[in-house]
């Protein structure tokens, strides 16, 4: 079985909650980015050890919050010596928004993977909008690259979604297998 | 005033539908591109006297249509001697999804309007999801780069949401606006 | 063992050159996009039949080549049915300028292979600019989405750099290589 | 006359090297921001009476730095108002790497500006890259959303490219020209 960390940070909750039913999916170990965007030790030893890495961010201005900025930044030391290569890569992302600029903040999962030479997998659930889709549909947002949650602004992380937290589930499932699948 | 014009491709007349509304509110003439990827002399004749271009395009696996592709490609003539320099761009697009990787096509907008020396423009309509957003709010998709419109794969342009193509008009408005001070 | 293709669109002989490098490394099968943006039956047949798919172009007005665009759109086919999914992906792009939005081009393939429900993997090798870099290094252009090469303007495919091919050649050995590890 | 702000982050001196070109160009007030991603108040006040800001930040592991991320958050306060709609915008990027990613970074100032309802100006300066090409050559690196600059990871700030700082000082000169014709 191959091992699967999601490294995450959470400001309100929201990416917090998703991130959980994404690791519920992966059976992972949740590694918290804390709100000065530090990571521990044994974080950093666990994404070491980790044979997939999922990212996880709200989406703050058109990116990732800066306290996962600070990780990625941080992220530098394993990147010099290429210390990430060939792991897999995943992340998922949430806001307020339906769209908000979301994709920016996983192409940009997408950026940091490729310069740790990694390996990326998106959401594995098509989707195509039709007159008879509902809102708690898998993957209603039809994202791609990974996961979207979007929570209205004055709801808080009780409220999110039960299809966006279903889809972030299944691709934590899906994360695992391919891990597994690429470790064998 | 300023001359403004649209130059779009539409597959399914939805593009069509959001270029009409973008060219009421900019009183723009529309330039359409034909299902070959090809413009009249009169549209490039046009598009080098404008002071602004709006960029029109459905999202087809994940950017502009091949026919607007072969619009743009053919529009490294004017870039060669930086013809279209300091002239007004925006853009806007159509698709199925909710999301469905809409951003990707108006960053690419925005990448051709950059080599053209152009200067852009987005919507101008902020929005924040709540509880009580209805999906005919202006811009409920809460796009900053550029208008996107939604409708479902289902649904032909005559069922169009309200609310995306007067988002679209305004849009146009602010275009027609824009151009004109900075011609002044 | 793994079967590759490079599905590919050269304009001046340059992408194709690049593309025949990668396909050397992967010992792949080439599958050439023509001029009109056409790509034969039995090329489809070998895109569906194979482990890992490889993406060419050259960067034209800040992305791929109408005519790649205009096999990404005939790929809605397969992509309607999810055809390609769990397939690995890759892809390169080549262009006059040193920088000149290749970037794009590379985020354009990546957005396109997760549309298809794919795996994304990037060029593998790292690289530190230095006083000591020369042109011919290994991935001096430093690219980690996947392979950039640069050609000037008036150069031909005869002249391009020896660093930028042997990038594409041990790229090729890397989808190779992960495919196989991933088909097992 | 209008009023232009470069607001910057540095690591290691080269972004306020090339921030003080700009600045020199635009006759613009600096505003750094500090290692611990603050901005002073009169720092914010400044951007707030500005006609024209433009961002600047090393390129760090795809993207901005951790310290411009936290100004870019901070900055949801005047977002939420949009108070800084309408003016104009720009943004330049320095790495070690020649391309490194940079465009990543580049088309973020972009989003975060249409996020605050802005608008965007890019280098104006045109290049195609020839066998007679120098590395001294204005926008050698052939970047058309933004000013980059490109220096080996082992040399200091005092060894920057001339046609780097050229560059970047022509572009202040457009930011500023740009601003005091849309201000008129």
């Amino acid at each position: 079985m191959a091992k699967v960390v999601v490294v995450f940070h959470s400001g309100y909750g929201h990416t917090q909650r998703l991130a959980q039913s994404v690791a519920a999916g992966a059976n992972a170990e949740l590694l918290a980015i804390d709100a000065d965007g530090n990571l521990s030790d044994a974080a950093w030893e666990a994404l070491a050890a980790a044979d997939a890495i999922v990212f996880g961010s709200p989406t703050y201005m058109g990116s990732v919050s800066w306290q996962f900025k600070k990780f990625a930044d941080a992220s530098s030391k394993p990147w010099y010596t290429q210390a990430w290569k060939d792991k897999l890569f995943g992340g998922f992302t949430a806001s307020a928004n339906m769209n908000g600029d979301k994709h920016s903040t996983l192409h940009y999962f997408m950026t940091l993977a490729m310069q740790h030479g990694g390996i990326w997998a998106g959401t594995g659930i098509n989707y195509n909008n039709t007159k008879a889709s509902q809102r708690s549909d898998l993957n209603y947002l039809a994202s791609s690259a990974g996961p979207m949650a979007q929570t209205p602004g004055d709801s808080g992380a009780d409220e999110m979604n039960a299809g966006d937290l279903e889809t972030g589930r299944l691709f934590g499932e899906r994360m695992a297998t391919l891990a597994a699948k690429f470790k064998a």
